[in-house]
């Protein structure tokens, strides 16, 4: 297990030092993808190839889901799979040239193993699994406190904040406030360091996987809207908080086809 | 003008040091003001309580208009005056220990003078006025590209995008994302560095009186949503951008004043 951690940090770092040097030469290529919101670059498909030859040479057996370059589904998740987000929040990266993360997450026979979730431009790197616990940079942390929605801060996605969509809404207004930030990663470290006590969004696989496994490791919640195990397969209404809160979410989440 | 911006930075250092050393030593006394999500720390009313001793030991004739301690209304603005934010974004500095900002303006006769923002934890401090310039940190900056509404980012307060407050939620859409991060010298910051288009909120004087200084310096805009210039006094509905955003978003803001 220390040699994989080793690593993967050792790619996490190589990488992260290529996408801060192309911040500072300027010099992006942006294009869309499904619509004008859904951006990549030319970091983000370079950063994924990296990390895809550095898998490959590691471990050439090891199968790849990852958001860029056509890897983007995986049917068969016997093995060793690594779920990979070059760069999550590729918006901010353009626009705000931070609060963007690069996130690794490993599985075994379907079961998660590994998550990594660095924020490259504030150098934190959440790291770790359920056979050895959960770190910040080198220092292992436990799980944040176990507080209700009234008790803290809600992570939303804005579409689905903005058209109450299953009452998320009324979730966030029983919280003490929402924060959108653009990067399902940052909501993710927020969310583990206790500066959140949930997180509501529409992910894909390679937005949740490695936070995912940290939150499990540390016995925080999620799962999709409807309370379903996340399917590591297609996008999916998200939930994810402390235990309490969680629990109140979910209610709301679940109101209408409970009643129907 | 260079000895008053070298005394106000010195106060600004020093007070964020205490500011940094509470957060490190963990003992927080928080209250609740008019209602649960609005919060006072002892650090908020204890740097208040310093950058009061500083002004009035440094030009015992100016006025002061601050958040805390009864010092929230001023009618007259003749001479000088300090408009003062200690913690801008207590509910953040609570909760996650960053994204919170100190803030200080100074008005000659009821004209912007001086303008400081700075973010804490980051280390960023945006200043300048309108016969200096702005700048970050010791480098001097330049206005940001004059990008429209869709071309970038929007910083929204929540409840005005939830409810679709004079089509608030409509001119979110139009930009490539919305964001809320909480804290207004958060947002002013992140407009005047070019990583939003525009901010909308509902501000009260000491939350947009240094920002606001840099934005009129830089020729960025803003005025309540109504068009007119902020007074200053009560809590109003904000809107700031770059020239092309603003004209965009107050067309839409403005929409149902003007066909009744």
């Amino acid at each position: 297990m220390q040699e994989i951690v080793h690593e993967i940090k050792s790619w996490i770092y190589e990488a992260s030092e290529r996408i801060r040097a192309s911040i500072a030469s300027n010099q992006l290529t942006v294009c869309t993808k499904s619509d004008r919101t859904d951006l990549v670059t030319n970091i983000d498909k370079e950063t994924q190839d990296f990390l895809m030859t550095k898998i490959k040479n590691f471990d050439p057996t090891a199968k790849v889901l990852g958001e860029e370059n056509n890897q983007n589904h995986l049917t068969d998740f016997s093995g060793t799979v690594f779920i990979v987000d070059p760069i999550d929040g590729t918006m901010n990266f353009v626009l705000e040239q931070e609060n963007f993360c690069l996130m690794i997450a490993v599985y075994e026979e379907a079961k998660p193993s590994l998550g990594f979730i660095y924020d490259v431009v504030k150098d934190v790197l959440l790291w770790g699994g359920p056979s050895i616990g959960v770190y910040r940079n080198d220092e292992r942390i436990d799980a944040p406190a176990n507080k209700g929605v009234a008790e803290g801060l809600l992570g939303v996605n804005a579409g689905m904040y903005g058209t109450n969509f299953a009452h998320v809404r009324e979730i966030g207004n029983m919280a003490l406030g929402v924060r959108m930030s653009g990067c399902a990663g940052v909501e993710l470290i927020a969310l583990i360091l206790g500066k959140r006590i949930g997180y509501i969004s529409n992910l894909s696989p390679w937005d949740y996987a490695a936070g995912g496994v940290l939150l499990q490791t540390l016995g925080l919640k999620m799962s999709n809207i409807s309370g379903d195990a996340l399917n590591l397969s297609d996008r999916e209404f998200f939930v994810a908080g402390t235990p309490k809160a969680y629990e109140e979410m979910t209610r709301l989440l679940q109101k209408d086809e409970k009643v129907s």
